[in-house]
């Protein structure tokens, strides 16, 4: 599992994103209709200056009685949400992530989100260069027996 | 990965759930003190007939503009949902998962949920029985060359 973060892991992308002001209506209305489980929060110059995820929603908001109609993305907002740089290893973040609990990581560039990993992507990616591994390794073996 | 839901992937444990005439705000609060991200639905007699997810709650609660401490949980929840069986197999679970776009699925058994595994579970699973393989399978090559 040698590969960074992007290329190898996840791809440069358009990250939906809302600004601290913005209700949890309006942010959970995003997540629904792109499918994802986290979104960022950017400043007016486009910097990342937070996360929420879906746990966020239900333990800051639902389980907290709130009204997700009125209450806006800065109330409940990870700030300053811990990031990724494109060449990091995959190894590395998938420790980080199971170390702290993370389930998504933005990753940044000077300041700007790039893109987001999400723990799955790392297991997949894990799970398809070890698969990789025991092929190459078996095709050796046995390659080199059958071949004798 | 030749192992077994259960005892290979998880424990059989005791599943916080919900009855649906129970609203989001109670849902909530049980799966943010459970740091889960899914809660099953069970009947007066204990028998699982739904299950909820983070996702739903984004999905059908916040991004539709309702109000958590009024719905109730059977406007909601997936109604009977799919399971595994205790013996089902770890693979066959993730390519479940994987086709279908679940994280998570409930193991049951007469009805009653007795367990309940996520994808990354399962992932997790991966990656254990993926390293043993290609250590086993490097001692055996290396073990065979060095001791020639």
């Amino acid at each position: 599992m040698q590969g960074k973060i992007i290329p190898d892991i996840v791809e440069r992308m358009n990250i939906a994103s809302v600004t601290v002001g913005d209700t949890i209506l309006t942010a959970a209305k995003k997540m629904a209709d792109a499918h994802i489980a986290a979104l960022i929060i950017v400043d007016a110059d486009g910097m990342l200056i937070g996360i929420i995820t879906e746990r966020d929603l239900t333990q800051k908001v639902l389980a907290a009685g709130k009204n997700g109609n009125t209450t806006i993305v800065g109330d409940i907002m990870t700030a300053n949400p811990d990031t990724l740089a494109p060449d990091d290893s995959a190894r590395d973040a998938l420790e980080l992530m199971q170390t702290r609990g993370y389930r998504h990581l933005p990753v940044a560039e000077d300041g700007k989100c790039v893109s987001i990993v999400s723990i799955r992507d790392l297991y997949a990616s894990v799970k398809e260069a070890l698969e990789k591994d025991i092929e190459e390794t078996q095709a050796f073996v046995f390659g080199d027996r059958y071949g004798a």
